[in-house]
């Protein structure tokens, strides 16, 4: 077998739209321009037959810059996610993370079972040390600049180190996606009133201001400010995470459904509406999880990105090229590194501390 | 003194806008036919002067279904909580809990200091028998009708059996404000598989699932489906409540804004939103906070009311209507006989239960 020495690995099968949506969103996203991260190839992963004739429709069959990797299974959405592991080691995905575990890629893409590959990322590649669970990061639009929130669902009841290592995760995170120098982070409460929250929150805010020079913390945040562009990075656990960032989807996909009956309501409306329809469609582009398309689990030794199991090729674009930028600044290195002087931090303040 | 039997205890002091806004409000309400709720009196508690001064200004102060009682002193929004109840006996707040405590009112309404109004509720009034901790209610609209989240941030870290409380009192106080006879039930999560969202999620389906018909469960329900009507009422702990509900309210301002631009970018969009600019006007007001001002602490012997410290006349006249009609319905009964029978429930299930 001759030597596999890829970028991304992606797994091309397992999405709600199959193989040649994969291929489609691979074509857009070297057009737009996400080829030039990397001088390796993306390796594609999954049934070699169907994957050459995705190529060959899409016109891409001779690009260089791609590489098929057989597979013969696919682990499906609805399969237990730690049964599917154990019985589909031919599956796109473990193929695909296999490739990462062995070096041949520097990290994984699949829009298949959420499940199986958070477990087996985390299973095959290992926590980065000093990270004790990873976090699932998203990049989420706002007015004037987007931002990232951590941790999206990974790890429900995280402790305050843990949390703290969510904001080293998201400052890396957010500095290498969103060229921010440094990111500004905030962990996200009820109230900024002191002993609000909990002596879980609490315990956290004393840890991130303790390491202080690592990360350019803000403070506290209340949710009534999370799209106020006032932080760069959104630190909390994966249980309220997770339900915020899909109850923002959930009021999003209603306003945008009552905007439409709205508009259709009377004949001048009508018109009115087909005069501005532009802003609607931009509105509808700019709040789309579609331009960032992919949530990675970070903390890992290589990340590991999970894009929407319904992703179109629009998404998967995205994801591909967020993926390839996170790659290029390869942030493992430097998380370590925050990691090791955030540790040196609270061991030097700890005993002089007289808590407040 | 002459005898006092009033209906609501409406703390006119202590919010953003002053005590006009708040007679505003008032007399709003009785033209929206709040009045029609109750035979008794609404009692306004606050400064007589600035008050009687208020009432000449807005045109009802021969209005017989309102009282005035003197209070001499102001809790301000930025004093603290716990320190302002010791010091302020004589605050409108604290003077409008008295008249509730003492029976002469039946709950008490105030845009006030939110920790002074909660403490001094929860001391004052104290909490029904078999419930744990109250919790802070809030109806959210949504494309058909809207629901009820609760708790919203009166108690940050909540046990199942305090989740439980909160899916009977919010049973019960949809009931009476949303006149939804069988108010569905759901248990706010991440993941609707087996075993997510960890072990207190999964503590409390099974209780809520045991007490079956003192409620109508329907059971877990993500984020994503927050809006969806699924449910009438969204049960969560006030950590999760109360960042959902900021961040939601952070989400739709932002969409606000970023309509305000877009549609003013080109000329034809400026025509186009001219013309549909009703639709706009619509989706505001159907959004908007206003239209129900008030989250109540429910669980305490008489409900505490509280709206927002900036609500405005029409904030506040929503308020009032939404107290009274809970005022007419008295719900403690209800709610106590619905924790009788869920306590009974649960000693009858247990022994024989074998848990899977």
């Amino acid at each position: 077998m001759e030597a596999i020495k890829g970028s991304l690995a992606l797994d091309a099968m397992g999405g709600d739209m199959g193989p040649l949506e994969v291929v489609e969103g691979l074509k857009i996203a070297f057009l737009n321009g996400a080829g030039k991260f990397t001088d390796d190839p993306i390796l594609l992963v999954g049934r070699e037959d169907e994957l050459r004739s995705a190529l060959r429709t899409v016109g891409i069959q001779d690009d260089r810059r791609v590489k098929v990797i057989h597979a013969d299974e696919v682990i499906g959405m609805d399969e237990k996610p730690m049964h599917a592991l154990k019985k589909k080691k031919g599956s796109s995905m473990l193929v695909a993370l296999d490739l990462v575990k062995s070096g041949d890629a520097k990290a994984i893409l699949s829009c298949g079972n959420t499940g199986s590959l958070m477990g087996g990322g985390t299973i095959k590649l290992r926590p980065l040390d000093g990270i004790e669970r990873p976090a699932l990061a998203t990049i989420i639009p706002s007015l004037k600049q987007p931002f990232v929130l951590l941790d999206a669902g990974a790890n429900p009841e995280s402790t305050p180190s843990q949390l703290m290592h969510n904001a080293i995760l998201g400052s890396n995170f957010s500095r290498a996606v969103l060229g921010i120098t440094q990111p500004r982070i905030g962990l996200l409460t009820i109230g900024t009133e002191e002993g609000k929250g909990g002596e879980r929150i609490q315990e956290t805010h004393r840890l991130l201001k303790e390491i202080g020079d690592v990360i350019n913390y803000s403070g506290l945040i209340e949710g009534f400010h999370l799209f106020d562009s006032q932080v760069d990075v959104v630190v909390c656990d994966g249980f309220v995470g997770n339900i915020v960032l899909k109850s923002c989807e959930s009021l999003f996909h209603v306003i945008k459904d009552y905007l439409k009956i709205e508009l259709t309501r009377t004949p001048m409306r009508k018109v009115g509406a087909a005069l501005c329809k532009g802003a609607f469609r931009d509105m509808k582009s700019h709040f789309s999880p579609a331009e960032y398309g992919a949530a990675p689990l970070l903390g890992l030794r290589a990340p590991v990105f999970k894009a929407h199991g319904s992703s179109n090729r629009a998404a998967i674009a995205g994801a591909i090229k967020v993926a390839l930028t996170v790659i290029q600044h390869d942030i493992s290195d430097r998380i370590l590194k925050d990691l090791e002087n955030a540790q040196k931090r609270i061991h030097v303040s700890r005993p002089h501390e007289s808590e407040s």
